[in-house]
């Protein structure tokens, strides 16, 4: 049942391990979580080359109002992202510079919202990484009380306050605090295979052969067939 | 009722107003005017940092017919914006980069459509600032008679012939001719406003506290509680 | 009826004809189709500044299912563009920077997505071209067959492979084979006819008198009236 | 600039206009104004065969907060049709069956919605004539002040408190209240030739002899070809 | 290349295999493609319950343009279904009531639209079954020439004059006319497998083992968990 | 992290609560729980009328892929719902109307699907209630494993095995199973008063007053003018 509480103090992942993950990308860590964590293509960064990684402050503000990101920001510490849901669908510009101002001064890294985002050309010149799923300057009010550091849904994704948050250009991925860790592990196991497969690759091996796809394609029912043939009797 | 028109040399907002709030930027306008004038998100630049600020010449086509920009171009006057809407939902490319070219000549500062543009990278090179609702390269015929300069509805505003049209990175605001004077005042008193803002947050100040909401948390009915106390007995 | 093949070595439109419709962009290819072959404004570069032409290679994929991508690299040859459809909506991310490496060693010029693509900050570093209708950083499996230059559509077009695939900041469009040598004529005359029209504009000639528009504006009902004749009444 | 207002007594169009307006349909009414009016495909019937026409009462209520309608509701007189904006996008269920038996016992005839609904069933069971842009549950707050009886704009059409609105299962069209007489005189006119024309289709007629359009086929560069000659040479 | 031209009397499928499909339905003739020639969940039936099965007659109309339906009428035979494509993206209303009253008066099965329709009311009243991909109001100018009896893409799919369209609740699929009479029997096929299964599957035997499926599932790395065990340790 | 297991046997919520919140409706329930557990609009029902409330049986499946509601029917139980989500966007038809024979003789009550649906006529005809956010007939692969009874996000809400699941023409919600008891309570406290403000309403009161609305309109800064001060000077 809803609560309009601000719960305090939660347990974060490990900032290093946030950095890191932060480093590797949303790809990479959403393929480490089995596929795991994405919030999906509407997600989109404010500017691009925006990166990032931390430990996420969780905010549920009405739709247009955000009285409860006021709030947050005194609960934020360094190394925090802010993660902004709606109770329900809107695109209203709940962000803009000034709360960037005030998230820099203290050490949070970036902020995600399931709603709108202005002065996006500010953000920019402040290199402040940001996603949301619009740009508007839709003004808004500060009328109805929320919940800051409770679970919240975005794209998908349950995110609990202390969750480690990363953002690129691909869009954002959450990872649980207690699988922070064991992610990190994998996707840097992941990024070193990779890194093997770009070699081969750039020396010509195909991935056909490279995954052992190959010798599937028959169990597969793909047959190949000249372009003669196929359309022979047209 | 529609009517097939040309409605000529209508007044126009003071060209140092249009300019001054340009300047100042979208989101600072729409808030200038209790939260008015705002396009929406629909509206996107055609390439990022495409700024502008003048008065509006209207344009009613069809769907896929952009004859009456070729007559609008001639109506236009230096320090104008020509702001262009289709009677009914269409993304296709309307106008492009000749168009630009004829409208630079006339000293006109940029295009607002509620439809689709095309060529934008020329229009990138250009600097000729434009926001539409779509990017499309799809060609258009000159088969059927629209309007302009008479009053058009955009991303659910009324524009009218001589208003001010302001766009930026976070899309685009109207000011009625009426009301840019005083809206401008506003808005440059609401720069004043958050520069101060701005140099306290730097300073560690809160929002909470500048703005005064601290005190009434309580009314609305928000609680603080601990990560421990909140989870208790789960 | 579908069918699970590769179809192998498909007849190729003239390389200098694709390079140079390339060269065009997409808005003059398509108008010198009659205003055919654009694949419309949901194909969008993942890099601003992206542009390429070359000739299909195509693929047909379930939604979420990348492995016939990786069945249709060993088909590519130097000058080939990739384009893939999937069987039924999806914006997962079929195709990331691995597999722009593979392509780019095969002298692949680009990638054209009915569906989504990650890795997009490396595909911007590594300068290679590419379109999708999402960006996503969702993982794929490799379960379910499909086939390989085959005819598919994407965006309401048809492409066969061997075709001329051209893109550019404004998207995407396609001229089949066998249309390629004389909608580059039509193209190359259409740009010669523009750069004269941008002449004559940047001189102050209108649109109106150059395309001999003024002189039917009567038959299509369109009347001059003052501003004060318009609003004379109310 | 915006005003919290509610404006009151406004003069309202007509009632028996109105209410033949209404029994003569959306498109009619929409085509007989030049192809004006129309709200456009997004607002639909929250019941099939849902009909009526009215006087409009306007509102304009800040996203996802029914504190004006809960104000408007006492400015309905017997023959209006409550028309709400909202400031900023929104599906928010902003109306339900109370607000419906409130107004019906007012004499009111309908609702119209830029917005969400609620309680469908119960609508359709009270046959209570409504239309929205989105059916949803999500339940409101009273918290900020908008408007009464202000011109709103809904779908890309100005509303005017005492216009007419028209609304049937092809959507919502709204006649201004200076030109309701005029567009009931035009309609009537061409339902009369609809019927002439219903009846020479039922005996075989063609509506390209009907209405002329045979003989102007050439002009527009159509030509006729057997399936035989077209596919000759594939 | 684009014509503005009508193909007369191109060949038609069977018209009691047309007649059959139609009778089976979209997802079954889907199926029975091999997962082929689905239009997509866009096209939705004008009134519920609407299903049919007929030739197809092909139409290309510009955006917000019905001119090629005129000329289409009178392509017609009975057994047909008109199906209209648009050259771009639009909602607006190219067909209603009054079209449907030729068609039905030609003995035509019903139309496909890939934009809007309007008159549904009179639509459902005489029960002639209709898809679009909007309902719309918005009136249409008959400017500028199209296509009748080309190929068309509609929803991904091409669609041939003569081919068979089938539609029902579930929307519209195509199969082409060289495959109709096959489609049948692999329809009427799956008919029968699937009475067999609903048989099995009224008497409690899962598809589980029906299908052979549970043998698989350990491949597929399913396990099984008690609620207990997975909930353990949290 | 994601797992491929079926959960076996998770306790339920009671069943008479279930079924008592299922017969009170989505808005009612959603309010109660202080309005929270609605999916949104996107969920719409497959038939007209459809309503139920049961207990949830969650699916996790991969796009166009229902191997799991095969594994799922298994482990549902008289008075279940089944709830099934995609891991990422898909609009295919993962669910027919064998599934619902097949549902229907094991007791349970609907089906929620964050997905296509195809066989509405028949779902309609069987009168299983159905809710999806896609009508579409595009058939489905059996190739990747997911998860049974494990919780999963839809719409925004998590749904956790066991917890209520209620729909109706608005949609769905759910409550969680800790919940349910309490929930009902509240909502029936509810239904009593709206029962109370339907008569009054009926009666001629006004929400205004019967809310006490009235005596804070000056506090939101609302004023009351008349038609003729509102426009004078225009």
């Amino acid at each position: 049942m809803r609560r309009t509480v601000v719960v305090t103090d939660p347990p974060r992942a490990d900032d290093a391990v946030a950095t890191a993950l932060g480093e590797l990308g949303t790809a990479t860590v959403h393929e480490a979580m089995g596929r795991g964590g994405y919030l999906g293509p509407q997600f989109r960064p404010a500017w691009t080359g925006a990166q990032t990684g931390g430990t996420a402050v969780t905010v549920e503000c009405w739709p247009g109002d955000n009285l409860m990101i006021h709030v947050a920001v005194e609960q934020c510490r360094p190394g925090d992202v802010l993660v902004v849901a709606t109770t329900s669908p809107s695109s209203d510009g709940l962000f803009g510079e000034l709360f960037a101002t005030s998230l820099m001064q203290r050490g949070v890294r970036g902020v995600v919202l399931g709603t709108g985002i202005r002065d996006v050309a500010d953000l920019r010149r402040l290199e402040f990484p940001a996603w949301s799923t619009a740009v508007s300057a839709q003004g808004t009010v500060k009328a109805t009380a929320g919940a800051v550091n409770v679970p919240i849904v975005l794209g998908g994704q349950v995110i609990n306050p202390g969750d480690v948050v990363v953002g690129d250009d691909d869009g954002v991925a959450v990872v649980p605090r207690a699988h922070a860790a064991d992610t990190l592990a994998k996707a840097e196991a992941r990024v070193a295979n990779e890194e093997a497969a770009r070699q081969a690759f750039k020396g010509g091996e195909l991935g056909l052969d490279r995954y052992g796809m190959r010798e599937r394609l028959a169990d597969f029912g793909i047959e190949y067939v000249s372009y003669e043939d196929y359309h022979k009797g047209e």
